[in-house]
């Protein structure tokens, strides 16, 4: 056997949905030249991530190698893929490569961060391949819910690699191109060692359904409504689908405006791409305001019932100008991604105060998924018939029935989370290393570590409430005056019917009374004993154990 | 028309899913003598209401008339409509009147919180009816997901009224008396003026399925495994759930081990009110240990992914002693409550990790609802005949739904949120008044109302980290010393890769050699002065604003 290997290792995306990174590498053991496969971004919530912007994969291993990286491949413009390419590119620096509608939406990023145009390569797709180092690179089209998604083919001495990319098999996806059986059957007839395949809707019993089955409903119900206003909602990535809300609007008779920054700059990105043709005149918001409502149709932004999106703004009062009322219609064009759900519910209800009619995707008319389902993964097997199977983009329930469902069908299935090196090279596939993986947090201008401790404090603060006490200490190391307390996120009075704040001063002055001296000589062992007294006196109180901070200032 | 009104005001319940109190009144107006009907409670979460324990209805308007309310009656022991009684029972002191199984649940609350247990007085189901000032009130039987849900026949000069409760249309409860529609269309055969109507399925278009259904299936899924542990979590509350997945392991020959705390609460109130009979034998989590895996089944906790349940505990790791393992089953017997969404996919992921096969009710066979659906809706409608529908148990969109659909059948609707209160009188229903309500929180030992600011003090926290300032002025007004930051929650450092302490302490000394007497001796205006450099300095090297607490020590 050769000394040199082929490694598999996600960095994100393997255990999770959302923050894909993935890792192939080829060459002698801990010199292997590597490309990165996405470089996306996960979405912070008050749960675990208050306060956070962004969610980052953490690349401190391939940092530490970056002089062996060959190239940044990017497989589509949605952010769990593409979005970290700008947060990162300082510290990688390799080329990234895309197809031209992924391109022009990582170019605005680099933009937006000042980071230079040209670090982002324009490649076409298959037969096209881009040389990396030891590996070829070609971008296979594939359907997906955004225009340009691509699998891509990874040839190396050890053989061909199909990284699957998001997908679905859609043979009319109405924007950008179909998916190609024969194409797919072609670049695998010669032996395909490893698919490495999006697994997202694993547990989804049947066969997906086409881009193309939901416009007559969309139609169909826009042309129903012809009171008011009717307004839609989907993901502004999903630019067909766009596409279809719009032209039912103007089969309807409707003017359409865009609402919200995403949803114009990814229609401005498809057209000047060439991916989106003949999409409908839109109107701005400033002129639809002397268009009668009933001629009207509005697209927005914030499906998944973001605070800010267009969607949020609608359902809470006037936004640009434009607002809604009784007789309206919203539609969702959309699922609602789960732990999004209340966001949503809040916005469904905000639009029934109003007496705005909301048609969401329960019925199954309105909305199809970009991924392939359980039938659809079977099927990509059976085309492209490779030896091992390692699931990515899923949690580890999506990853672990992926694995069955490959087993099931005479496969090896590889079960890789983040961080576990997969050495694909010979018969078997091992695990050749673990990797030390995490997140990193883009919080404001900084990114900081997941385990950095800034979150947890601040989880702590929200859950707890925060004391602040403040003692100053003369020359000889005696209490000037009281000790001085400040609350935030407190009850004002508890048990006793007192201010809390009085109480707590209280106490911590009679402890003060009877410390020795060694005790005030110590700043240490006075906080400790000034933070245990705040806690203790708190619990009494109103039953709860804040989090504290003192501050003792000495007088020398 | 007489000057006497019957009046019906939510107080909770009507606008939201959950925290139910509602309250009818009869007498001459702002004297109506008062009944109040379930006190439940709504649970906090991390986004809104971080921190806080219990989240109960605002009852101010009740406490101000507390010697107007002649009692209060709980239609069910769900904690929505029950969980308050003890909470709110030194401020309204009303008797409290419920079925027996119901009543049992509300003692123990009451025990817990040191209240009289006879304040809680046990009634007969109907023909009984108890006089609460100028209304009596019976308990007629209703099918639900908790044993002697009951709706309530409420009669007053004005008419009978009949407040729903929580409720389905089973003719087979497995636990508890069947819906009977011959006894509802004969206490409805003389009229009925007003149906007040839970809501919460009228978005669902089929008939309900029966609590019966589930049984075969769950026995059929016990039976197929036959290698490690089953085990099954469900709503605690629902005890006909519990016996049929305690009865389905008896029948494949495992011992079932009841875990959690509600679980063991549940079946024992059931028991010792006659409402359970014959629930198979249970081990003890101690005695389970010498029994082989492949002859336990554990019911537990914590369908809903709550953190500190039995389901969380045993995803996590060892619990009272057995632990998971690869082989095992787990059966969500359950439907996940909207927003809990990522708590339940957190066990589910952490049991695929186990290597646990989980069954979920994504295939609909092994949980069915508590709620009557649209089509139960209306048939109960037909049986009652009300003249007039009032919607509650529902947010927004599922009064509003409720309402067309009753005015769909050619009924009056009214759609009345929480704090309308509507009077009932005469021929048409009117708003009365428009009621102040809300929510307090009950945080640690301590009720808080919601627009204290404390919670708002805590999110903000959590978003944008505390900075504290301290800063001591000798007699003459003059800084002693530097000023002083500690961070809490923030990033160590930021743009300028100093420390952001460093940062904040050297723009705060610098304002500070600059200011004048004026600004150095009033202490609000250097308070603020010294927030704005904080928020900005903070913004500049890290890109966002903190929230700031100033202390000013003066040395005279």
């Amino acid at each position: 056997m050769s000394s040199e290997r082929l490694i598999y290792l996600p960095l994100g995306g393997a255990g999770e949905i959302g923050m894909n990174a993935y890792v192939y590498g080829y060459g002698a053991q801990d010199a292997e030249r590597l490309i990165v496969v996405d470089l996306g971004v996960a979405f912070p919530d008050m749960d675990g991530t208050p306060g956070v912007d962004l969610i980052l994969p953490d690349i401190a291993w391939l940092v530490e190698r970056k002089d062996r990286i060959d190239g940044i491949f990017i497989t589509h413009a949605h952010e769990d893929h593409v979005g970290a390419v700008a947060h990162t590119y300082d510290q990688l620096g390799a080329p990234i490569y895309a197809r031209p509608f992924t391109a022009n939406i990582a170019r605005r990023k680099m933009d937006e961060h000042g980071h230079p145009d040209d670090a982002v390569r324009v490649v076409a797709g298959w037969p096209d391949q881009v040389q990396a180092g030891p590996f070829k690179v070609g971008f296979l089209p594939m359907s997906h819910s955004i225009p340009e998604s691509a699998g891509l083919i990874i040839d190396s001495p050890e053989g061909r690699v199909i990284h699957s990319g998001d997908f679905k098999l859609d043979p009319t996806p109405i924007v950008g191109e179909p998916f190609d059986p024969d194409l797919w059957a072609d670049v695998s007839k010669d032996g395909v060692k490893a698919l490495i395949c999006d697994s997202t809707n694993v547990f989804s019993q049947h066969p997906g359904r086409s881009e193309v089955s939901v416009g007559p409903e969309i139609e169909k119900l826009v042309r129903g409504h012809t009171a008011g206003m009717v307004v839609a909602t989907t993901f502004a990535s999903n630019v067909a689908r766009v596409k279809t809300l719009a032209e039912a609007g103007v089969a309807a008779g409707r003017s359409i405006v865009l609402l919200g920054r995403a949803m114009r700059r990814m229609i401005e990105a498809a057209i000047e791409t060439g991916v989106l043709t003949d999409f409908p005149t839109v109107v701005s918001p400033e002129d639809a305001k002397s268009i009668p409502r009933e001629n009207l149709m509005l697209l927005v932004t914030g499906s998944q019932g973001e605070r800010r999106a267009a969607s949020a703004q609608l359902a809470n009062g006037k936004y640009m100008g434009l607002e809604l009322k009784e007789g309206d219609l919203f539609l969702f064009s959309s699922k609602t991604i789960p732990g999004n759900e209340k966001g949503v519910i809040r916005i469904i209800n905000q639009l029934s105060e109003k007496g705005v009619d909301v048609v969401d995707d329960s019925s199954g008319l309105y909305h199809v998924s970009g991924h392939a389902n359980r039938p659809d993964l079977e099927r990509l097997q059976d085309i492209v018939n490779p030896q091992i199977v390692v699931p990515m983009h899923g949690e580890h329930r999506h990853l672990r029935e992926h694995v069955k469902l490959s087993e099931g069908r005479g496969r090896t299935g590889v079960l890789a989370v983040n961080g576990m090196m997969i050495d694909l090279s010979g018969n078997a596939p091992t695990v050749a290393e673990y990797i030390e993986t995490g997140r990193t947090y883009l919080d404001g201008a900084v990114q900081i570590g997941a385990l950095d401790g800034v979150v947890r404090d601040r989880i702590r603060m929200a859950l707890n409430g925060h004391v602040l006490v403040t003692l100053i200490l003369d020359e000889e190391d005696e209490p000037l005056g009281e000790p001085w307390c400040e609350l935030m996120g407190l009850a004002e009075t508890g048990r006793s019917k007192a201010a809390l704040v009085d109480v707590l001063e209280e106490d911590l002055g009679q402890f003060l009374g009877r410390a020795d001296a060694k005790t005030l000589r110590d700043d240490d062992n006075l906080t400790e004993a000034l933070r245990r007294i705040v806690r203790k006196s708190a619990q009494d109180e109103i039953g709860k154990k804040p989090e504290v901070t003192v501050v003792i200032s000495r007088m020398h």
